[in-house]
């Protein structure tokens, strides 16, 4: 079974992470790590680095795609190498995945016409203009295509997937291998909780590392 | 406020990246991905690679140390090169801290005698060679040194001490961008109510990506 991550310059890297620890220990899982072009990428602020070990026309027919998003993810959804390789891609998939503001990218490869799909709140409208249906669900199901709203909700979306492609027991055990148990410090994680304050600082006032 | 992430073959990225994405996002945050030595690292099953910027001599007194996880953790907490630049940065740093296995590194430094600690429930045990006093919760806090359980359990250490760090109304904002409401699919991510089974599938039976 293998599995295709994404990785671009300014990938959010939880997005493509959460679920790499998950979808990584599936039994048969081969995991590769696609770029436009084969080397580094990095976050917008430069402080981290992964290494694409495969470019794009290496690993045309993946069983999984996963799509992550971040401040890199609009550009990609208006490059016709990228978003040809996952329209063609998705025509053989197994399952394909996006999580955060890679929805965006699955939309602008015509993935979502028609869908109901998720992502980060901050562009929720915009799936609209793919010709998807904007849904404010953590992780929604349409056929083979699975979409998780913002950053960490790939974890939620990658156990979910992990449950259909080997079983709840399989599931189960890779939720205690990476002690899922959480216990977030505050009730915030939610668009519909938040403040102006809180979403303004989100929008334009957190360090990028 | 620089803050420090040791890299290294056979790391859990999910360890670093959850609190990378909640650290980082702090005002006034340098982000220094640090190995032992400078250049690539590898998950186990080598599969994914990130790049460390810098090497150890070149990052002597950050003010926030973590320290993540992984089956190459165990190797690392009995290296006198990583643990004595633990130990050095340990003495000027404002927080020191630990996700997963990562304390074992820690406590290979010398960091958690005589401490409370947590780590990743498979290795709690082996906390107590180090002085430390095993302590099953998830997220630790011992004066400026804080300890998380495992792989995930990083993202709620993070935000908590992006709280005591920048205030709640800081970390919130956080906690929202990355938008952590999290809905996990099954309750088995906590080793109480673990069958021996998913136990023995979690030691030996998933694949490493």
């Amino acid at each position: 079974m293998e599995i295709a991550f994404l990785l671009f310059d300014g990938i959010t890297p939880l997005d493509a992470i959460g679920p790499f620890e998950v979808l990584g220990k599936l039994p048969g899982a081969r995991v590769k790590m696609v770029g436009k072009t084969k080397g580094e990428v990095r976050t917008k602020g430069q402080s981290l680095a992964m290494i694409a070990d495969h470019a794009l026309a290496e690993v045309p027919k993946p069983d999984i795609l996963l799509v992550p998003g971040g401040p890199g993810a609009d550009a990609l959804a208006e490059d016709s190498a990228v978003t040809g390789w996952v329209a063609k891609a998705h025509e053989t998939t197994t399952w394909t995945t996006s999580v955060c503001t890679g929805a965006l990218i699955l939309g602008g490869a015509g993935v979502l016409q028609g869908l109901k799909a998720t992502t980060h709140w901050r562009v929720m409208k915009d799936l609209a203009a793919f010709g998807a249906i904007p849904t404010d669900r953590r992780v929604v199901f349409e056929g083979k295509v699975v979409t998780a709203a913002g950053v960490s909700s790939g974890i939620d979306m990658a156990l979910t997937l992990a449950a259909e492609i080997a079983g709840e027991d399989v599931a189960k055990a890779i939720q205690l291998g990476i002690e899922y148990a959480p216990e977030p410090p505050f009730d915030a994680g939610h668009i519909g909780n938040a403040t102006d304050e809180r979403i303004e600082m989100v929008r334009s006032g957190l360090n990028r590392p």
